[in-house]
């Protein structure tokens, strides 16, 4: 059988349409996850931790308050503590992740920023003294770390950042401060109650020269007791719309001793007497946040595909009203408008997760080219990446939606867990970089750009921003997915072009830089957009052009059409000197069409991604799409039925009854 | 002082906020609330309640599990049935609904479904022996009843109700039953702990033969111990993406008894001996959902501004990054970005309740018709309200969302409230019809009308459908919001007798009804919503022009001009004939500076709902705008900072570090 998800006994709407799959889903798994060789350590891994009975939810994450949940991740971690080599190759990232998200799943740990956020920052910033001093001892987990950057009153912009370093060549000391309640660092994870080191950023003061946001390596607990250390206010900042198994924290500093030393020198430097160095590139700093955005594409395309999982699969068991037989009622999947709900949405999926091999791919490569002391890659990652990072989390919030409200009334259940992965997913929006910002950066880039054409230095554009430089040119709708990557590229150039040429008319007509840019941000953001979803359309089609196996390649190759149809009539109104009102009308008709074909390979384009049981959490999502029976078990067992008559109704409503009784 | 919300003490970035608002708020709440009595009246029982501090949260519903909060609301029923008289008129069911909203807040209690379903189904469906009966006890609150309809396998299809109530004339009794699993009621809120009575709906079988959903009226729970009824299985569905100080249920018959006079008898009769007597209109049975249906945009646009009032306000108080003056970060309100984001909802918030006043006016006069026998409105408010409830819901989520995110990362905290807010609203999109369906209810009354004009019969056109009918003429974009209507009908009439063209077309080419409906669908729900917005957009336009008052109407105008703009900017592609390309780019410009006018009475404009900060329970929303403070005492506060070491830290992550260190 093609599809390798079929088991006896399951679902048989499910197994039948996992019959119709037209492809092997283990080779699609080998395309997904970038080689066979990892598809096949991911379910190993998987099927490794299902013969540990410990690592399995002691009940239902949803029927835990946070501070259970926080323990049962910490119970779990513990549990892995003992079994981690025999796991997982602890040197290779992509496992330790796969591992983490099947046993912890997405709702954070005491672990989560000691392995994206600090090793890494640590790896980048701390220079060899300090690695070999720090790193070692991180590695093997004797300490567990977060990165504490964001305050309370201050978040993208880091110039604003109040918490100060002053260095003190007298005692050859940093004094760390937290000079106003707006200062106290706020968010970080895993900072409140789990961490007992965190690498900080403070402004960097020395003799009262103010020298910007630089990394300190901070003891914020003592080793044994695991009490706050004195000079230190650490705490919970409370429950939040998800990731509630997560301390994220507050920290504040009262005049706390810090040894030169702890500052991270790999980039720049204090000495001994104070003389300051400054870093090789003013953006080298933000490689560890460069490197987690760098990876969104990917995650959100998980945290989406997570959701569409449980969408389809319950789509494929769900029946209700009728079509042609009226003996039976149909699955809400043979309803167009529940296909033109979903479908765009695993297209967008596969779409993101190729775009974000590729930036971790560039990512890797930056650290090496930066290692070797050539930085000039800097700023187009940056700018790709927080373009990437502000449309595909949006998108991802959007469908990860539309997904919950596919499965109706029980998509709104715990049951379903979709809530909790877009309380997950939407969060992204927000965190390593709020997403307007994020796309005002790109588009710094993107005016950079059109002012290097307008100036004749059109050989100096950056990757994939030649086609800036490119006249409009005729396009034939009727060839294929290029031409809508022509569509998109017109699209993009006009947008960026005019976003450009009005913030540079606003400055003429005498505005000040900053206010003309302001008076220009919606449509610069607008351009923002329309660039990078040319990138994510170009990779994708890129991506599936590479593929030689031919049943995997045509399986995409309608996905990329449902993509690129889906795409051009969400930005039509930007190509109108391209498509007009009846060309529209017939992207529409193809749209449908696509969606008709892409039916029956619905529910093998989902079980590719071979995401656990587990990790989904989910009654509506389950393998074996016995949805019913075990939704009832689930209610049954909830905290509230654990008795028929609760206390607060013997205490106010029964009194209350009987008094308006007299 | 125009704005009424200043007060000594206040942030003054908020004060100074609203010293610039140009109109009086209080003004604007009657014209928001339809008079100035009930404008008043709401204030005074605000008043009233503060006065009561029994009333207030016992501490942050945020830190409460869902049995503390289903606790703290029955406590505050049971509070509030001591005062009731003294704080409201009892028969104003506006006044008691705010009531309800102020003290128990969005979440749901025991009484949401009594107030809202119960006892409407009774008012709407019950005889005049049967309302003798039971209308009263209900009143006074001596029963606490829900309404069970969906089932676990069953939605917005009635047809497909799997629950049987069975009439044996010998003995002159239903049988309810429940047979398969999928038949167990599930959802219905209120149903699980909290009711003791509920009308269900079930399918009434007599010798055979199935009449369909009928309502019952049926004691679920004994009314001295509040145990559950032999026969009877009924519990909580679990814990929801919202509403979890609410009790949504399960609810299973096996072979329970009910006498002959509980089936609810006003409309549909059962004669002692069996003889079935059907309802004068098919969808009268509907009534109570379209009560529902109808309050919709009026509850959407009030959730939309709940977490408008806290996302504008907030957005006064924060500043992050320069313009002109380098001296201090400026207030995030002053970005473009984060007015596009925050002002076209505010639009769309105060389109949403004049709307609902008309909705529920065409309902107060319905139910008038009906009791005198004239059911022909039926259908036309079943239609609106179909349309109606999906656009308005979708809408408020998209908004409310938008707003969270323009608060940064402390809109995903829940000190912020947002998320809650948007948890609540956006279950809107499901409950009470399923959107899409709902569109297609509402396509269905579209397609009717254009057969109609094709068939001559514009005379016999509903309300509101006249424009399908007419001609295509040119239009003036430069004469003002009328222009944008005449565009918004251009578009709606065009995709209604697209969609309808496309379904005739299959039919034609030999598909079934249902199937060529379904190949029509996507094309039908788009049609429903352009037909939805254009009535939302001339309802907008109608109300404005109404108001007398100068400077009230001058800030509406205002907000009407950034509701048009971005009305039409987002369907632009349903209306090429009508708008070029370059038109679209010159409406852009036009929004952003129908934006900037905005501007200064942002604050005023929300101010101007007079939402409590007891109802808001958001920290980032307060009245006083000071912020910081709160956020880091309402963190302390949280349950995890009772102590500073975690009970799981010392029993898991200690050991787990002190081991790696050996």
């Amino acid at each position: 059988m093609l599809n390798k998800s079929i088991m006896d006994g399951d679902n048989p709407d499910l197994t039948e349409e996992r019959m119709k799959g037209a492809f092997d889903t283990d080779k699609m798994a080998a395309v997904i996850y970038g080689s066979e060789k990892f598809a096949i350590r991911r379910r190993e891994i998987t099927e490794s931790i299902s013969r540990i009975p410990q690592l399995a939810d002691s009940k239902p994450f949803s029927f835990m308050t946070r501070e259970e949940k926080i323990s049962e991740s910490c119970r779990k971690l513990s549990v892995l503590s003992e079994h981690w080599n025999q796991l997982i190759d602890t040197n290779n990232e992509e496992e330790a992740l796969h591992l983490y998200r099947e046993v912890l799943g997405l709702e954070g740990h005491a672990f989560s920023l000691h392995e994206t956020m600090f090793i890494p920052s640590l790896v980048a910033q701390a220079n060899d003294e300090q690695q070999e001093k720090w790193l070692g001892r991180a590695k093997r987990r004797e300490i567990i770390g977060c990165y504490a950057q964001t305050e309370m009153g201050h978040g993208t912009n880091l110039r604003a950042l109040e918490t100060t370093a002053t260095y003190y060549p007298s005692t050859q000391e940093f004094i760390l401060h937290t000079p106003t309640e707006t200062a106290l660092k706020w968010w970080p994870g895993a900072l409140g109650k789990s961490s007992n080191y965190a690498v900080v950023v403070a402004d960097l003061v020395i003799r009262d020269t103010h020298y910007g946001a630089h990394p300190f390596m901070v003891q914020l607990r003592d080793e044994k007791t695991h009490n706050p250390l004195p000079g230190i206010t650490v705490g919970d900042i409370g429950p939040k719309m998800a990731f509630n198994g997560a301390d994220n924290g507050f920290l504040g500093f009262n005049q706390y001793k810090l040894p030169r030393d702890h500052m991270l020198m790999r980039h720049s430097r204090v000495e001994e007497n104070g003389t300051y160095t400054k870093p090789p590139h003013a953006k080298i700093g933000y490689s560890s946040m460069v490197k987690v955005r760098s990876r969104m594409a990917m995650d959100q395309g998980l945290f989406m595909v997570s959701a569409l999982v449980i969408a389809v699969r319950y789509s494929a068991v769900r029946r209700q009203g009728f079509l042609d037989d009226k003996s039976r009622e149909v699955k809400v999947l043979d309803y167009q408008t529940q296909q033109h709900r979903l479908f765009p949405s695993i297209a967008r999926a596969y779409a993101f997760i190729f775009c974000g091999f590729e930036t971790i791919q560039l990512y890797d490569q930056l650290l090496i080219d930066v290692k070797n002391g050539d930085t000039s890659g800097m700023s187009d990652l940056h700018a790709l990446t927080s373009g990437l990072k502000s449309v595909v989390t949006h998108q991802t919030g959007e469908g990860i939606e539309q997904a919950r409200m596919a499965c109706g009334g029980h998509g709104y259940s715990m049951a379903s867990y979709i809530s909790e992965i877009y309380g997950v997913a939407i969060g992204g929006c927000t965190y390593e970089g709020e997403n307007m910002v994020m796309l005002l950066q790109l588009a710094r880039y993107l005016v950079k750009s059109v002012e290097l054409v307008k100036t004749g230095k059109s050989k100096e554009l950056g990757p994939m921003m030649n086609y800036l430089a490119e006249p409009d040119t005729q396009i034939d709708l009727t060839s294929g997915p290029e031409a809508y990557v022509k569509v998109f590229q017109h699209a993009a150039r006009r947008q960026v072009w005019k976003a450009t040429d009005k913030f540079h008319q606003l400055m003429e007509s005498g505005q000040s830089r900053d206010i003309a840019w302001n008076n220009s941000a919606v449509e610069l953001t607008r351009a923002s957009r329309l660039h990078t979803r040319l990138y994510i359309m170009e990779t994708f089609i890129r991506r599936v052009s590479s593929i030689s196996d031919v049943s995997i390649k045509k399986v995409l190759i309608d996905l990329v059409n449902v993509h690129v149809n889906y795409e051009v009539l969400d930005i039509g109104t930007y190509a109108l000197e391209h498509v007009s009102s009846t060309q529209l009308d017939s992207i529409r008709s193809q749209l449908y069409s696509s969606l008709d074909t892409l039916r029956p390979n619905a529910v093998s384009l989902i079980d590719s991604f071979q995401i656990s049981d587990m990790q989904l959490r989910s009654v509506l999502g389950r393998r074996d799409g016995h949805v019913y029976t075990n939704l009832f078990e689930w209610a049954k067992a909830s905290p509230l039925n654990q008795t028929h008559v609760l206390p607060s109704v013997n205490q106010y409503l029964k009194p209350m009854m009987d008094k308006a009784k007299l």
